[in-house]
């Protein structure tokens, strides 16, 4: 007998319960290589203890359900399916539950609001990283979004991806903007100077 | 004695003490009112247990420090700031530190990536509400920006407030784009269709 959902799953659990939605059985490697794919350009780029973690929660609330099978190399290995109730459950939660704010943590953005504390050398390097990295992520959002292209049933992933590919590009042309005002700063004499010494 | 700095503070550590460095000495509910006014917009939103428990852990390791002062109204308060040690080590750790990756939980993304399971109806109402948001969180971080071009020594809080007005208008349109991506797809007929009895 499944466990009852005594309390609200986290949106973690959801994620994970929404890979499984997509209708194939998955290991936990293979949820993870999902994850990869698409959750983490827009939500989460799980560990794989969170994966297994997640998976057995959501086996104890029957919203999943595994099996053993036996793979080509004669190894046995667990693979995990979205269950009826699961799929009932994770349809109301996208149906019904208020959508939580974007958190959003930008490291670079912080150094440089403490840019008082540093030289303009390290500033640069930082937004200049950054930019790179955003570059990178379009780059690698693109990629998976002319995959998902590719599969029927996958038109919702495509256009998930299709705005992560802008979300990236907009962030790179933010870092770049970003540049141009610290050398605005740092040319105006305003800057205010590192005194790390108090 | 402050105790020794065993193993590396969180970010939100250098966060809440990044807003003692600006020089002012302030109650744990003053520190709350920055954050709300900037670290908001692109780093957190602290809840004010999670303040005071930073506020704990910088005192005991040396980098803040807190006296006891009556108020106008008579009332006793505690205010903090930063100490000299403080100052050095957060300068370290903005020159020094590797910059951790931007964390982004979209949790609007998250909904569409799952459309096979909503409604088209309440796909739009999801993303024309993220646009709402963020054109309010850039009126928002327009005016945190206005505030801080007016005193002294914001130079950098003033940079990053620009980024996060152009952030979020950049929220903003990307979901209009989205909007006319999911209203294309609905009428193309290609749309995943709803099918939450498994």
């Amino acid at each position: 007998m499944p466990r009852s959902v005594d309390r609200p799953l986290p949106a973690t659990a959801w994620a994970v319960l929404g890979i499984l939605s997509f209708g194939e059985e998955l290991t936990g490697y293979e949820v993870r290589q999902w994850a990869e794919h698409s959750l983490r350009f827009f939500y989460w780029s799980p560990a794989m203890s969170q994966i297994y973690s997640e998976l057995k929660r959501l086996e104890q609330v029957g919203y999943a359900s595994s099996r053993t099978i036996t793979g080509d190399d004669t190894r046995t290995k667990r693979v995990y399916t979205i269950t009826g109730p699961g799929r009932v459950a994770l349809a109301e939660w996208v149906e019904g539950t208020p959508v939580e704010p974007p958190v959003l943590k930008h490291g670079a953005a912080l150094r440089v609001w403490l840019g008082h504390l540093a030289t303009p050398e390290r500033l640069r390097e930082i937004v200049a990283q950054h930019r790179d990295n955003a570059q990178r992520l379009c780059d690698e959002a693109e990629f998976s979004r002319r995959t998902a292209a590719d599969v029927p049933g996958w038109a919702y992933p495509e256009l998930v991806a299709r705005w992560a590919t802008r979300y990236y590009a907009a962030e790179r042309d933010l870092a770049e903007q970003m540049l141009t005002d610290l050398d605005e700063l740092a040319s105006s004499g305003r800057a205010p100077g590192r005194d790390p010494s108090g």
